[in-house]
């Protein structure tokens, strides 16, 4: 049950235009599930992605990192219950597979097509079963497939995320609207599981390059379930222009409230992901301040958010202070700038409460007013490092039986 | 339950000359239970100890760092419940009073007095009542209290945790015995949270601080059950010089024998810890070779050891490879070293069956090989980077819904 977070409606994801999309049965992994879904873009839509920086990247993050290298990209296919990774050359073989029959369907180039997988690591794709699919996907192609897709997308995701946004007015009107995947294997380094965003506006190539990684770094890359990098981690924007804003430069009129909506729908589904993380039964904010880096703040960001103490403590509802300043204590792990911190200048709220300062409990603190904070299903730790002026957000959530229970079920 | 661990019996723990130990029960935290460890050194003795890098470190740490700037350490206190870590100045006082009234109880100065705490973190420490229960600590003491005083430093500890050995012969004649306590929040880096580890050779003090890292290394420092560094992890090499064994430099003969003997006797502390980490059912060796540096392939081994998706796939017996392989792929978060690793080039065994090669699935492969390999309780995973010629061990356990269980029901 994800925390504080429903599907969107079908008819609250706006269609974009020149975007279709189409969702059918390939019988990937298992019968009965829609697991393959094909994306067509419109003639001159832009494109641009971030992947994940696993060495152990899937064959398909190889391929889409080869075809982004020139514009032109028509297509995106995605399965579900193989993720293509861990699969050597014969994955390589079949995500190029997968992206010749796309071509040949859609009567355009093998690389205008992007393959994306995601499921169990290690095994090898059923190729011959995802082509056989295609025309069925193909048949289902509509422009208001967006909630169908997010729903076949899925993996152990327990709802579908999807966003959507109207902005602009005139000549700077465009929609955009969203999907993403993921519960578990949620730690994304440059990008997330999978997330696609779509606009009708036309963006200038360079610009939309340097929004998808603006995008990621605000939303997919500030978010934790279990600190482990997945091998398939993408985000894809997709700017069709087939709507009537047309965007040059970061000086076009419009420009910022278009971007920082594109970056809201971009949060709104990363928050999803941790909404709906394994197990979750708490959603936890994790806002660092006062550090010499934006980087050092992610750094005790992350550390509270993968700390397994912290986490069940969460699942409890105990506020074990102890174990946050404990992660705090050793983040410098994960940046060694912070191996000078001085826990003297840090203070630390759960909520609106201080509950540490001078490097030990805030002599204001109460139990019980911690113990009240810790109760809702969304809580919200601030910490002040006291050092400098940057500051960063983390998202998490807890801890908990059914994390073990989905991960050690899984698979077998 | 630990997994294959046993506490040994009192009589296998061989007293050594110049150390007496002495417990009682002063009620730090809870009524009828033996918290407070007095240990007692003659003088002459040496000690040497490395400590926790966490930036939020304890009173007491503080405190033994400053004592350890000289020598003549006559005395260690330890006590359970509460860590006097994230306390503050009124924590220091504390762990001051804790040394003096130490010391005025054996006649000797604050300063040749080592604290330890450990348990709950930011709670105020009781020196009153831990100043109370000295005297029936001091009227304890017995150079047999090895056993009694393994018991006596445990917190979430299902076993006492103690080490003994004699080796040498006439004038290298020497006993080593040692305890730890610790079961989560363990991920030491460059300690443990408490072991002590003590001998009647006498040893010069340049090489007992060499050795005290060097062990510290080769044991305490390659174990983790959650990645959670603690706020108060100490690791103290006392030798009092009460017996035959002399070494004055690393030349002296037998000094390789015991060496050999006091690491031999840190790894069995510290994979006794890991046996008993909470909620273990098993337990694991990853065994990483081929790395250009040692550094490096403690990286890989901790990323696979910290990994929540590897650890429950352990506790459910599931050869789930892909989760290896994806840890050794973002291992590179650890270290950016890795950043270059060749996945093509890296070989996975679990047991002694090839699992992975050339990025991806082994060819020779077979399911029920790798179910077979993860049945017992202990496992072992190798890892071959084949890019160089160090090696590095990651002791580990897995993760399982009694992890959750004794966290989310800890301090409540």
């Amino acid at each position: 049950m994800p925390v504080n977070y429903v599907t969107p409606a079908a008819d609250q994801l706006f269609p974009v235009a020149g975007v279709r999309l189409g969702v059918t049965e390939a019988g990937i992994r298992k019968a009965n599930r829609r697991d393959l879904t094909l994306i067509e873009l419109a003639p001159g839509s832009r494109v641009a992605g971030v992947f994940t920086k696993n060495r152990f990247c899937a064959a398909p993050v190889h391929v889409c990192r080869a075809h982004l290298q020139k514009e032109g990209i028509r297509a995106l296919v995605i399965n579900t219950g193989v993720a293509n990774a861990g699969t050597g050359e014969p994955g390589m073989v079949s995500a190029r597979q997968t992206c010749d029959a796309v071509a040949q369907l859609l009567d355009i180039a093998a690389d205008q097509v992007l393959p994306f997988s995601t499921g169990v690591i290690l095994e090898p794709l059923p190729v011959e079963r995802l082509v056989a699919g295609l025309p069925g996907a193909r048949a289902a192609l509509k422009t208001d497939g967006w909630h169908e897709a997010a729903h076949a997308i899925m993996t152990t995701d327990t709802v579908a995320k999807a966003a959507s946004r109207k902005v602009g007015a005139g000549g700077t009107a465009c929609s955009i609207t969203g999907m993403a995947k993921g519960a578990g294997m949620i730690r994304p380094n440059m990008a997330t599981m999978l997330g696609f965003i779509a606009t009708d506006a036309a963006v200038a190539q360079p610009l939309l390059e340097q929004l998808v990684k603006e995008a990621a770094d605000e939303s997919f890359n500030c978010i934790t379930v279990d600190g482990d990098t997945s091998t398939n981690d993408s985000f894809v924007l997709i700017a069709t222009g087939r709507g009537s804003a047309k965007f040059e430069s970061a000086q076009t009129a419009g420009w910022a409230e278009f971007k920082t909506a594109v970056i809201a729908v971009a949060r709104e589904l990363a928050q999803a992901i941790v909404r709906d993380g394994e197990g979750a039964t708490k959603y936890i904010e994790v806002a660092v301040e006062g550090g010499r880096t934006r980087e050092e703040c992610k750094a005790v960001g992350y550390a509270i958010g993968h700390s397994p103490l912290v986490k069940t403590a969460f699942f409890a509802s105990d506020p074990n202070l102890g174990r946050i300043l404990a992660a705090i204590g050793y983040a410098w792990n994960n940046d060694p700038a912070l191996a000078d911190l001085d826990v003297d200048k840090v203070k630390v709220w759960l909520g609106d409460v201080l509950v540490a300062e001078n490097g030990g409990r805030a002599a204001s603190y109460r139990e019980e007013d911690g113990a009240r904070t810790m109760k809702p299903a969304e809580i919200r730790i601030r910490v002040d490092l006291g050092r400098g002026s940057h500051a960063a957000n983390v998202w998490t959530c807890d801890f908990s039986y059914d994390y073990v229970k989905i991960n050690a079920d899984y698979r077998s």
